[in-house]
């Protein structure tokens, strides 16, 4: 009874195995599926899942080019259960999972650099086919390279209404009596309304898939928030028993996507788990993903411990109500692992602090983050009479700040290398960044003076380089010729500018 | 040989007597005066001064209305050593010296509210009459209450020229040496120019009363730095006892002057004394100011230990690129005096980081720290063809703050009482003050958003309220009408709005 399988599937893509097996009881929990495939690079044992209607899948991404062998084995008898494919080249634009480079960067396996500027939609993937559509051709436009979202749905100012799949089975408790105020308090259903944890949605997590598909299509990978605490339906109350079989099956069918990072939470400290529930699920889930898929962990109030072996990178929600890119650099040398801010407010007009920024200072903080060697996160919250709010819903980009965003993406490809650092000697009035490559550092110097609009700078850098004045805002780079030690570059009393100096050959 | 003395004199004038007295030897050293003054309210002892031309003067500000009786002695005999004179009532703007009140605030001896709003132009005094003319009409078209200058000659970036007179008699060293990168280290000069630090130039503290007075009469603090590092004839390396000489010289001189605050230092720990003699220094000054003016010390890098028992108020200079007006709450909690952010960086387009914010960013800075319950103050570094820049030589204000400040200075003075402090109950993400004054606080909220622009914000606010919409950038105010309880203002998705809520009578 197995079903027709792919012979050949490009290296770091998906190769994926199924079967019709056993419908009745609870298959979720019943039975189970695994493999083991193994070839010339690597031998990996996965797990698979039950998709539903009788339907049983592994999945799985090789990481190395040529003939892969399998074996399946189950909890019930298996036709076939061996076989054979081919792990072609990576096709264009495709340059396997984004790993950890250098303490603080982030590169493709294939060693094609990665410089991770993100943005967030968190409950995206709720919403209808066209929405979806939408918001995958909008980040096509953009110059994002990574979306955060939610697996569950949200339940927060702004997006109350009902997800479009659930992602268990069951029925939504009635919602009628909630509102802005008591939805944090709100307990169970009193006309018993429940959901079976024990019974997942398949889909729900179809719906997810195709979300990171189409991402993965457009470069753009999908930091999938497992965990999160705008919940109305119960969803983050779930037992410890529920959360790691929760873990389990999302691991075992997303972690074959090469564009997959695990965020377990956003706003962990909200959501009424302990440090050793957190610590659980990170080891559930270190042991579910094969592929050691980028880990963090995204805070309220307080950082969570990034020194922690599992996590693979800072993920990081600004906790002061000024300060967000500027503390770059100390979070680097506290946690010597790559700083992404995640959250560090977003552009729009809506009534918080977090969801209020001008274009400017969005493009500011994006800057600033870059400049001093960390990874900034754009989000985007400005009312509109659709209802559709970019950093909930996605859709439309409607903000000042992606295009500025783009033009620095463009300034980053340029450098040497493709990372950033913060240049020691800076003074106490600039940002400064230079390569972080090896062998690069001597290459560029990029200062940015933020918030400052001053008439002029004066330098005083040994060697011969080539001047670029930049207007972040405006987006304009205007040639200052050849420079050598002292000299003096005009700045034009406008604030968000930069300069770029690029070593000349002697 | 007794010149004139005036015979009535307002209460917190300044009554002087002189005579003349021996001009052979130094009389600054060799010969000294002082006076007892008694009237029905006090008794003041007071030293008097050598103004050159064999001129001896002794000053006093009666504190108190009515007759005043004084007895004068000397190391050289005096005609006419005792007298008598009317402390007449105050008249319209005289309100006495400004005094610390309720632990964070000021006010006039009088009880007059004085809501600080000062600015800063180091070297005016040092300029030419024309120049000092101007300042004073700008002042006096300003809302600034209180201008931060020094008594020493200053050299720096933009002012390298020579002062109109210097504080001893002498002569300047060869400075055609000197650039911006050498001065600090500038030393003795090899052709042996050098000052007699125990001769005082008169005329030099003449022009400076000249500007005490000019102030005065428009409403103005002289906030005087007596020391400052911006240094290239030797009077920041003085021995201690003649630090110890001219600190009583100034005193004798400018004490009688109501509108003076003394400020030990700018960047006090920049120049090359240890903490015992800043304390020392402050003990001579304690001393030798009989009314007890308003001390303090501003810093660079580290604040002065601000909880030392001479220290009136904080007089602070921001150390952080970012914040400034921001840690206005901290400061007030750690040293529990007046806050006074003397330098919070300036409106302008220099090339450094304190001296090219935007004329927003002033602003902003001033909103933040007034509705903190501290008290800001501006300086302006515009470029100019003149070479004047406000900041160092006064002349004309060119920005875009000080229209803005005195818009909220008319802010200010509508809020009951005058004084303002944090509302403790305020939300993370907006500024919220109360009126200090003991039984208003309830009478009147003012919520500040900063760089943030919602398109609005909701309110829970106990009680009957008038509600104005205030564009502190604009300067318009925007009646919102009556609003009770749970409410809704709209803000207008612009940065830099506040809302000011008075209570309605019910």
């Amino acid at each position: 009874m197995m079903k027709g399988v792919a012979r050949e599937v490009e290296r770091w893509g998906v190769f994926e195995w199924s079967c019709h097996g056993p419908e009745e009881g609870n298959p979720f929990v019943d039975q189970w599926v695994r493999a083991e495939f193994e070839g010339a690079g690597e031998r990996v044992a996965v797990e698979g899942f039950y998709d539903g209607s009788g339907v049983y899948r592994v999945r799985f991404m090789p990481s190395f080019e040529g003939t892969y062998r399998y074996r399946v084995s189950a909890s019930f008898d298996v036709d076939e259960p061996e076989g054979a494919f081919t792990a072609l080249p990576a096709t264009r634009g495709n340059h396997g999972p984004v790993r950890v480079r250098d303490t603080w960067h982030f590169a493709y396996e294939d060693g094609a650099p990665y410089i991770s500027l993100g943005t967030t939609c968190y409950a995206w993937a709720m919403q209808g086919d066209a929405q979806i559509d939408a918001t995958l051709e909008a980040l096509a436009e953009s110059p994002f390279n990574k979306l955060r979202f939610c697996v569950f749905p949200k339940h927060y100012a702004y997006n109350l209404d009902e997800p479009q799949t659930y992602p268990f089975e069951g029925t939504p408790m009635d919602s009628s009596v909630l509102n802005e105020e008591n939805f944090w308090d709100y307990g169970p259903d009193s006309a018993g309304n429940a959901w079976d944890f024990e019974r997942f949605n398949p889909a729900h997590f179809r719906r997810l898939e195709r979300c990171i598909e189409g991402l993965r299509e457009r470069g753009v990978e999908a930091d999938l928030i497992l965990f999160h605490p705008y919940d109305r339906w119960g969803f983050s109350r779930m037992t410890k028993e529920a959360d790691a079989r929760y873990v389990r099956y999302a691991a075992a069918r997303f972690s074959a996507y090469r564009n997959v990072w695990w965020s377990l939470a956003n706003e962990y400290d909200i959501l009424k788990k302990s440090p050793r529930d957190w610590e659980d699920i990170a080891a559930v889930l270190v042991e579910a993903d094969p592929y050691r898929h980028l880990r963090s962990i995204h805070n309220c109030l307080h950082l969570y411990d990034f020194s922690r072996p599992w996590v693979t990178h800072c993920s990081i929600q600004r906790t002061h109500l000024y300060l967000s890119a500027e503390l770059t650099d100390a979070w680097r040398e506290r946690w010597r692992k790559p700083v992404v801010i995640d959250e560090m407010a977003y552009e729009g007009d809506i009534p918080y602090g977090w969801g209020s920024l001008t274009g400017e200072e969005m493009t500011r903080r994006f800057w600033e983050t870059a400049l001093r060697g960390g990874y900034p996160g754009h989000g985007e919250t400005y009312l509109h009479p659709s209802g559709k709010l970019w950093w909930s819903h996605g859709g439309q980009l409607r903000g000042e700040s992606p295009a500025r965003i783009a033009f620095l993406a463009k300034m980053l490809a340029e450098v040497p290398g493709g990372m950033l650092k913060p240049y020691e000697g800076r003074d106490w009035d600039e940002v400064c960044a230079v390569p972080a490559a090896r062998g690069h550092e001597g290459d560029m110097r990029l200062y940015y003076y933020s918030f400052m609009r001053p008439a002029y700078r004066d330098f005083n850098v040994p060697g011969r380089w080539h001047a670029t004045v930049i207007d972040t805002w405006n987006m304009t780079t205007t040639d200052a010729g050849v420079v050598e030690g002292r000299f003096r570059v005009a700045l034009g009393a406008r604030p968000w500018m930069a300069v770029r100096l690029v070593r000349e050959e002697p």
